[in-house]
C-alpha cells in the first residue's frame, strides 16, 4: 500500500508541472494582434520583469541574512536554514512562472475577444490555470523531494525542521510579494486615479495618463503575484504543520497518518487539472463556465476523499471532515459574495447611502466590514467544533481538524486560476482601452472584468479561510513542538500576551495602510510633473514617461514593506523571551483572531464600496459624473488599501508569527532554563 | 481601627454629596442673561428633559422586565435582581443630576462671558463638578449601604451578589446612555452639518438650522450622561469586584482586606472636591488652570495612598501599584493627547493629507488610529505586569492588579468634571452664537470650547483605560467565581469561545454605527422638508420647528440602541451554555481584547480627524472653504459615529459581557451537571 502511495505522490504533481509547460506553450503560440497591441503589452511586460528582478534581489539579500541568522542562532542544526532558502526561491518561482505567464495571457485574451468571447475566456481562465497548478505541484515535489532525499519522517524527527525551515521560506516570500505587491499596485492605482481621473478628467486606463502601465503591471503584481505566494505558503504551512502533528497519529493509522495530508494534495491536483480544461470555447456565459470548473474540481476532490479515508486511512470520519472543509470553502465564498456582490443589499445600501455624500458612504461601508465577520466566524467556529468533534474530540479530534484544513485548502489550485483570471481580463481591457481597439471587441471584455472582480473578491475571502484554519493548525503544531500541556489565560504574562498579540494586527495594518499613502502621494508629483513638463501630453500628441512611474512604485513597495515586515518577525522572538513560551502562545492565537477579524472587515468592507461605486456606475442613482458617483469614488479609493495591501497581508502576518515562534522554540526553552 | 474605617467610608461620600448641593445652588443663583439667552436655554432643557423623560421610560421597562427574569432564573436568590434595579437607578439618578445641572450651567457660563472669561471657566468647571463627584459619592454610599443593611460581607457571602446585581444594573443604565446618547448626539450633528453647513451654507449653530437645538443637547447626552454613567459603572465594577476578590485576603489583610478599595474611593472623593475648588476665578489660561486642578487632586489621592497603605493595611507595596495607576492613567491621557492633538504630528499630517482629497484623509486618520493601539497596548501590558509582580506574583499579584485598578480609577471624578466642561462650554458657545452676543463676548468662549475638545478627548482614553483595567478584574473575579482553576487554549471549545469573543465588538460597532447612519438620514430629510415648507425660514424671518428633530433623535437613539443591547447580554449568556464556563472565559478575554482595541482605533482616528479638520478652519493650508477643508469635513463626519457612538459605548460592552457571564454562572455550572 506505502509503495502506491508513494507512486501517486510522485506521479500528480509531475504530471501537474507537465500541465503547466503544456498551458505556457498553448498560450505563447496564440497571436497577440496589431502592433499597437504588442507594444503596449511589452510595456507591461517590462515592468513586471523589473518588479521581478528587483523583488528577487530583496528576497536574496533578506534570505542570506536570514539564513546566516537562522544557522548562527540554531547551529549545529543547519536544516532550517536550508529549507528556508529553499521554500523562499521555489516559493518566488512558482509566482515568476505564474506572473510571466499572466502578463503573456493578457494581450492574446485581448486579441481573442476580437474573433470569439468564449476563445478569451478560456485563455484568461488558463492564464491563471499556470500558477493555479504551479503552487499546488511545486509545493508537493519539494516536500517529496526533501522526505526522500534526507530522510525526513518519524525515524528521524530532526529532519522534520527542513520543513519547517521550508514554510518559513515560502511565507516570507509570501508576505514581501503580498505586502510589496499591494503597496505597489494601490499606490499605482491610487496616484493614477487621483490626477488622472479626478484632477485632468480623462478616463481610466488613458494612455496619456503616465502612471497607467504601472497601474496594469500592479494587477498582476498584486492579484497574481501577491495572492499566488499568500496560497502557496498557506498550502506548505499546513501541509507541514500536518504532517508533523501526523506523526502523534502514526500509532492509529500507521505511517500513512504523515502521508495522508500529501495524498489529498495528490487528489486535489488532479482535480485541478480536469477542473481547467472542463471549460470550453463554446460557453456562452463565463461565470456559468467557471462554475462548472468549480464543480468539477470539488466532486473530483470528494471523490477522491471518499476512496482514501475508506482504503488508505480505513476511517471514514476523515472524509467527513475534508468534506466539512469543501463545505466551508464553498460557504466562505458565499458569504464574500453576499457582502461585497454587485446589486446585493449591502453593496446597495452603500450606494444609495452615497447620495447622502462620501462621509455616509464610508460611514456604511465600514459598518458593513464590521458586520460582515459576524457570519464568517461563526462559519469558521462551528466548523472547527464540528470537525473536532466529527473526529471524536480529544487528541484524534486535532486529526479531523487537520483533516478540515486539508479539505479548505483543496481548491485553491482552480480558485488561483479564477482569481489570475482577473488581472488578466482586466490588463486584457485595458490593452483594448489603449489601442484604440474597442469597437471591434464590442462590450465582451468588460463583461470578464465584471466576472474578474467577483472572482477576485471570493479568492481574498477563500484565502482568509485557508490562512485561518491553517494557523489553527499551525498554532496546534506550537504546543505540541513546545511541549506545552496548556496555555492558561488565567496567568497574568498569558494576558499579556494577549493582548499584544491582538495590537500586532493592528500596528501592521497601520504601517501598510500608510505606505499606500506615501507612494500614491509621490506618484501624484510625478505624474502632475509629467501633465505639466511634457508638452502636448494631454492632447495627446506626446508619449509619456511610463518607465518613471513603473519605477517608483517598485522602489517605495520594496522600500515600505521594511517596517511591517520587521514587526511581525521581531514580535513574536521578543514575547517569547521576555513572556516565555506559554505567554506565546496567548499571542499567536490573538494575532490570529484579531489578524483573521481585521482581515475580514478591511477585505468586505473595500470591496463592497468598490463595487458600490461600479453599482452607481452601471446607471443607477443618477450614474457617473454625480456628486453621489463622486461620493462613492472616495469610498472606494479608501477602500483600495484596505482590501488590497492590509487585508490580503494580514493573511500572511497569522501564518508567519506562527511559524516563527515555532521556529525559535528551542531558543525559547534554553534561554528559560539560565 | 475598623470604626474610624467605616465613619471616614460614612462621611467622605456625604460631604461629596452635600458639595454637589452647594454647587447646584451655587450655579442656580448666577444670572442667565438676555430674554433671548433665556429662551435658547429653555429649548435645549426642554429637549434634555424629553430625552431623559424618555430614558427613564425604557430603563424602566427593560429593568422591571429584566428583573423579573433574573428573579425567576436565580430563584430563590433575589439579591441580584434587587442589586441590579438599584444600580439602574441610581446611576440614572447620577446622570439625571449632572445633565440637569450641565443645561443650568451652560447658558450662565454663556453670561459670565460677557464680563470675565475667568468666571466662564469656573462656572463650566463646577457644572461639571457636579456629575463628577455624584458619580463617586453615589457608589460608594449604596455601597455602604447595602453592606450596612444586609449584611454583605465575609460572613454572609451570598448578600455579596446585592453586589454583583448593582453593578450589573449600572452597566446597563450605561449601555443605554452612552450607546443611546452616542446615537442621538452624532445623528443630529451629522444630519445638522449635512444639509445645514453642506446644503443651505450656513454656519454651525445657526438658529435657522432645524436641527441645532437637537445637535446642542445631543452633546449633554452623550459627553455628560454618555460618559458619566460609563464611568459611574466602571467605579462600582471595579469596586465591587475589588471588594469580592478581596475575600481572598482576609487572611493576610483581615476583613480590611475587603474595605480597602472603599477606602481608596473615599481618598479619591476628598481628592476631587479640594481639586475643584482650586480652580480661581482669576486664573489666566484655562487649560492651566485645569491642569492644576488635576495635579492637586493627584497630589492628595498619592498622600492619601501612601497613609493607607501604611496605616491601615501596613503594606507599601499596594502604595506603588495604587500609584502605578495613577501614572498609567497619566500616560494614557498623554498618548491620546498625542494623536489626537491639534497641531501634534497627526493631525497636521492628516491636515496634510487632505490635499490630495477625502480619501486620502480618511486613509491616513484611519491608519493613525489603528498604530494608536500600539502604545497604548504597551502601556496596560507594562502595567499589568509590573502592577501584579510588584506585589509579589500569584494570588497576592492579584491583588496588586485590583489596586492599580483603584489607582487608574482614582481621578474620575476631576476628569469626568473636565469632560462636562466640553458640552457646557459648546453649548454655551452656542448660544452665544445663536442669541447674537459674539461681539460682546469675543473669542474667549470659543477658545474654552477648544480646551473642551482636549479634555473630552482625554476622558474617552482614560474611560477606555478605566474599562479595560476593570475587566481585567472582572475577569478575575469570574475566573474565581466559577471556581476555574485554568481557561486553557489548548482545547478547542475554548479557542471556538475566543473567536466568538473577538468578533462581538466588531458586530456591535457595525451595529452602532449604522444607527447613527439611520438616524442622520432621518434628519437630514426632516431638516430638508422644514427649509422646503417654512416659508422664510432660510431668510431667519420664520422660526424652525425644533422639537420635532428633538423628537427624531430621541425616538431613533432609543429605538436603534436595541439590537446592539441585545447582542451584548445574549451573546455570553448562549456560549455560557452552549460551550460551558471555560470556554466563556476565552469568551471574555477576546472581547475585552478586541473591544479595547477597536474602542481606541475609533475613538483616536475620530478625535485626529476632528482636529484636523479645526487645523485647517485655524486657517492652515488655505483654511475655510478649500477642496481641502471639504475634504478634512468629510473625514470628520465619518470619524464622528466612531469617536462618540461605537467607541466609547465598547468600554460598556466590555464590562457589561464580564458582568453578565459572571451572574449566570450558577445557571452555567447547574446546566452542566444536566
Amino acid at each position: 500500500m506505502l509503495e502506491i502511495v508513494l507512486i501517486a505522490l510522485i506521479a500528480a504533481p509531475t504530471l501537474g508541472m507537465l500541465v503547466v509547460a503544456y498551458l505556457i506553450w498553448s498560450i505563447k503560440r496564440e497571436s497577440i494582434g496589431t502592433s499597437r497591441m504588442e507594444e503596449i503589452a511589452s510595456y507591461i511586460q517590462e515592468g513586471s520583469n523589473a518588479f521581478l528582478k528587483r523583488e528577487l534581489k530583496t528576497i536574496l539579500y533578506f534570505a542570506i541574512v536570514s539564513t546566516v541568522v537562522l544557522l548562527l542562532c540554531l547551529w549545529p542544526s543547519w536544516e532550517i536554514g536550508f529549507g528556508f532558502l529553499l521554500g523562499a526561491f521555489i516559493s518566488f518561482l512558482a509566482i515568476t512562472l505564474g506572473m510571466s505567464t499572466a502578463v503573456k495571457a493578457n494581450v492574446r485574451t485581448a486579441n481573442a475577444a476580437r474573433t470569439l468571447p468564449g476563445k478569451a475566456v478560456k485563455m484568461a481562465f488558463r492564464g491563471g490555470g499556470v500558477i493555479g497548478l504551479s503552487i499546488m505541484s511545486l509545493n508537493v515535489i519539494c516536500i517529496i523531494a526533501l522526505y526522500y532525499l534526507f530522510g525526513v519522517g518519524p525515524k528521524n524527527p530532526e529532519a522534520l525542521r527542513l520543513l519547517l525551515g521550508f514554510g518559513l521560506g515560502t511565507d516570507v516570500t509570501a508576505l514581501f510579494a503580498q505586502l510589496g505587491g499591494g503597496i505597489y499596485t494601490k499606490g499605482a492605482d491610487v496616484g493614477a486615479d487621483l490626477v488622472g481621473k479626478v484632477e485632468a478628467k480623462i478616463p481610466e486606463d488613458d494612455p496619456r495618463n503616465p502612471a497607467v502601465i504601472a497601474d496594469l503591471v500592479g494587477d498582476n503584481v498584486g492579484d497574481c503575484a501577491g495572492r499566488g505566494a499568500d496560497l502557496f505558503s498557506s498550502g506548505s504551512d499546513n501541509l507541514i504543520a500536518a504532517m508533523i502533528l501526523g506523526l502523534m497519529f502514526t500509532s492509529k493509522y500507521g505511517w500513512v497518518a504523515v502521508l495522508f495530508p500529501l495524498l489529498t494534495r495528490a487528489i486535489d491536483i488532479i482535480g485541478t487539472i480536469v477542473g481547467l480544461f472542463v471549460l470550453r470555447e463554446k460557453s456562452k456565459n463565463p461565470l456559468t463556465a467557471l462554475n462548472l470548473s468549480f464543480l468539477t474540481t470539488g466532486l473530483i476532490c470528494l471523490l477522491g476523499f471518499y476512496a482514501i479515508s475508506t482504503w488508505v486511512m480505513n476511517d471514514l470520519r476523515l472524509f467527513f471532515c475534508l468534506s466539512l472543509g469543501l463545505l466551508t470553502a464553498i460557504i466562505v465564498s458565499l458569504v464574500t459574495q453576499y457582502y461585497t456582490g454587485a446589486g446585493r443589499g449591502p453593496v446597495k445600501n452603500i450606494a444609495d447611502a452615497s447620495k447622502r455624500g462620501a462621509a455616509i458612504t464610508v460611514m456604511t461601508g465600514f459598518s458593513y466590514g464590521l458586520e460582515s465577520t459576524a457570519l464568517l466566524v461563526i462559519t469558521v467556529v462551528v466548523t472547527a467544533l464540528a470537525s473536532y468533534f466529527l473526529a471524536g474530540g480529544g487528541m484524534i479530534g486535532l486529526y479531523g481538524l487537520v483533516a478540515t484544513g486539508m479539505g479548505i485548502t483543496a481548491m485553491k489550485g482552480i480558485i488561483m486560476a479564477s482569481d489570475t483570471f482577473g488581472p488578466i481580463v482586466d490588463n486584457a481591457d485595458g490593452i483594448v482601452e489603449m489601442s484604440g481597439i474597442s469597437d471591434e471587441v464590442g462590450g465582451s471584455i468588460e463583461v470578464l472584468d465584471a466576472v474578474g472582480n467577483v472572482t477576485k473578491a471570493i479568492t481574498k475571502g477563500y484565502a482568509m479561510g485557508c490562512a485561518l484554519l491553517t494557523s489553527l493548525v499551525l498554532l496546534f503544531t506550537y504546543v505540541y513542538g513546545a511541549g506545552l500541556t496548556s496555555i492558561d489565560l488565567t496567568k497574568v504574562p498569558v494576558i499579556a500576551g494577549v493582548f499584544i498579540g491582538g495590537m500586532l494586527p493592528f500596528l501592521f495594518s497601520a504601517l501598510a495602510i500608510r505606505a499606500v499613502g506615501k507612494a500614491s502621494s509621490q506618484m501624484v508629483e510625478e505624474v502632475r510633473r509629467q501633465f505639466k513638463e511634457i508638452p502636448g501630453l494631454l492632447e495627446g500628441k506626446a508619449k509619456p514617461d511610463y518607465s518613471t512611474c513603473v519605477d517608483i512604485s517598485t522602489k517605495n513597495a520594496l522600500k515600505e514593506m521594511v517596517a511591517p515586515t520587521f514587526v511581525s518577525i521581531i514580535t513574536p522572538i521578543v514575547a517569547g523571551f521576555a513572556l516565555g513560551v506559554e505567554a506565546l502562545g496567548g499571542l499567536l492565537i490573538a494575532t490570529t483572531t484579531t489578524g483573521a477579524l481585521l482581515a475580514i472587515l478591511m477585505i468586505n468592507a473595500g470591496g463592497a464600496m468598490d463595487n458600490a461605486k461600479k453599482y452607481i456606475e452601471a446607471g443607477h442613482f443618477g450614474g457617473k459624473g454625480t456628486p453621489t458617483h463622486a461620493a462613492a469614488v472616495i469610498g472606494d479609493t479608501y477602500g483600495d488599501p484596505l482590501k488590497d495591501t492590509a487585508g490580503p497581508s494580514l493573511h500572511i502576518l497569522i501564518k508567519l508569527v506562527n511559524l516563527v515562534a515555532l521556529t525559535f522554540i528551542p531558543l525559547f526553552l534554553l534561554y528559560s532554563l539560565l
